[in-house]
């Protein structure tokens, strides 16, 4: 089991550099937050504090949520999301509902690292598709359906984790026909579909379905702030029912006090102006760091600028592993993802290390690459 | 599937009395905890609303529940705690980690509502254990140990959801041994043991268990309100270890800033100042609700008073079904817990009735079970 993303090596240094974390802890509506919960236990008194319905969540935030998806070209009844933990409990549930111990899942190679925890604790068979810069290789696919039938294909479209790709509309619509003829649930997990800064929006999958075989997972914990712990998917049919009753075995309902409140603080115009000085910045932030990477590391270093998110995937040059140079990059007080806990096969990664650009000002950035570059500099190459 | 707990049938009266819910929400400590929050939010800045690790949980907090059981006579390192959406998600990471579709759970019967959804959702084979005003009957175990060779048996030794009986020392001592001696996980699920009213407190199936076999659940819901959705297990070894990291892969972790807001409120002088105030009001309701029962229903109702916890287990007259006298209630303005819902046989729950007594004002409890004497008057028995 790798560590978990926040652990930290560089306790040592004294100003450390952690190119880890998701969005900027500095942008975090945390004010308007506790304004919102503030008015909301006013205006409800202690039932706001009470369990509520052990449905698919608080009535006004499904609202809410289905006009944010309306404003982005998803249309979805506010009776078809289920409000839920954050997007990884979407996933689980999806996934222990769906899956028993063997089955096959096919996934993005390399992918969310905690969704691979996820598939290995359940014993799922895990099958990987390569991603190149437009994104999961959909051309692989049909093989792979035909030999491992699959109960599951898991993709993340938009600014994949960790490598940053977009998948491209043809291959898009390519992968839903496939999902839609093979009979195979696929799974869309839009974590930070909302952070893009240049390049044409892609419908999301769940739009080009035309059989309901899309579950689509989206989250809060990106753009307003991890600690809510309030994300939702958008189902139908019998998978929908199923997916609620399980819910609320899991844990009766996310807390009634963050519902309210989150639905008091978030309107679409609101969101959308939140969305756009996200954008602003983290772009910026992206610009700072692709530059000082061309600036520090050495020019066998590589890296396909992503469109959005939150994620520099980087190809380390050749013969230099993340096992050598992470105690070396620890020690110069500089932290990054390394990329074997993205890999169905974590060998496979040791080339690879994902970063974070979002998260640090920009000082902190050109620091951060500087201090790799010198590590890079000096870590022998096998 | 049941309906929900919350779901009211009472829609067209005027004034309708459900006996249903938990703690009274007026005496939630509302306030305090905003307070809490704001305290948190300006002494953590916006790390109380970043994920935090991905770990055991909030390490303040996991101080100040083992200080709370060490008050109540149970020892537990801190880290040996796991902080929960509540203990229905304890329950479900069990569950799910220990059992497979098929596997036996030896259960009270009756018992708690969603934990036999939960069962019944992970296709377990679910054998039930009689219950009387000592709880469960455990000189029925050891045949069924031996006979179904169960994977897990579930308990609430206190004030036991629906009956509100309280397992005798007696039953506690035998019971962790059979545990023990069949080498079998005990559940045991401490949702009130704090609501004491009266007669001795027993001493945890924990405190008694020399192997390290049971695992102990408690939640916040009850005592200081559901909609913080916090609880947490104790448990000890490889299991621990394997709780904690399934429960990283379901939801990654509870609300950071929950976490922290409910350490900022709760110590053990406060917690327990509360405890008595909640005991000293739902003691007095407990009274009301059984001197209106005796003067207000017929005679052949039964109940055994409960020393504490929140529900009174009310065994209808023969021949009166929940079935014929729910509709009744509902057009009469009054809400029970049809006793369907917590049987492993539901039929075998049609002459029972939960009412939670705790919720309400005195003057709405004798209001409702004037009622609920109408209707008893006016139904025809089977």
């Amino acid at each position: 089991v790798p560590p978990p993303a926040g652990t930290k090596g560089t306790a040592n240094h004294p100003n450390p550099i952690a190119f880890t974390g998701v969005g900027d802890p500095r942008e975090y509506p945390t004010k308007a937050l506790l304004h919102a919960m503030q008015d909301v236990l006013q205006r409800d008194g202690p039932s706001a504090l009470e369990y509520g319905t052990f449905d698919n969540g608080y009535v006004p935030l499904r609202n809410t949520i289905a006009q944010l998806l309306a404003s982005q070209g998803i249309t979805a009844h506010p009776d078809a999301i289920l409000i839920t933990a954050g997007s990884q409990q979407a996933l689980a549930l999806v996934c222990q509902l769906l899956l028993k111990p063997g089955d096959v899942v096919l996934v993005e190679n390399p992918t969310y690292n905690l969704a691979l925890e996820l598939f290995r604790l359940l014993e799922l068979q895990i099958v990987g598709i390569p991603v190149d810069a437009e994104g999961m290789q959909v051309a692989q696919v049909e093989p792979l359906l035909q030999q491992h039938h699959p109960k599951l294909i898991y993709t993340i479209p938009n600014f994949q984790n960790p490598t940053g790709a977009c998948l491209s509309g043809g291959r898009r619509r390519q992968l839903v026909a496939l999902a839609d003829r093979y009979n195979v649930p696929l799974l869309e997990d839009d974590f930070v579909g909302d952070l893009r800064y240049d390049g044409r929006t892609q419908p999301a999958l769940k739009t080009l379905d035309p059989g309901g075989r899309v579950i689509y997972i989206g989250t809060f914990s990106k753009m307003l702030m991890p600690g809510l712990r309030v994300g939702f998917l958008v189902a139908e049919g019998p998978i929908f029912t199923r997916l609620v009753a399980f819910k609320r075995v899991n844990d009766l309902t996310v807390s009634t006090l963050m519902q309210r409140a989150l639905d008091a603080y978030v309107n679409v115009g609101q969101y959308q102006r939140h969305v756009q000085r996200s954008c602003r910045l983290y772009r910026q932030r992206r610009e700072t760091m692709l530059a000082a990477i061309r600036q520090q590391l050495p020019p066998d270093v590589h890296v396909d600028p992503p469109q959005g998110g939150l994620f520099l995937w980087l190809r380390l040059p050749p013969g230099i592993t993340c096992r050598a140079l992470q105690p070396l990059a620890s020690a110069a007080g500089v932290e990054f993802a390394p990329g074997p806990r993205f890999f169905v096969q974590p060998a496979e990664g040791e080339g690879y290390l994902r970063l974070n650009f979002a998260t640090l000002r920009p000082e902190a950035i050109e620091e951060g690459i500087k201090r790799l570059g010198r590590v890079l500099a000096g870590v022998s190459r096998v």
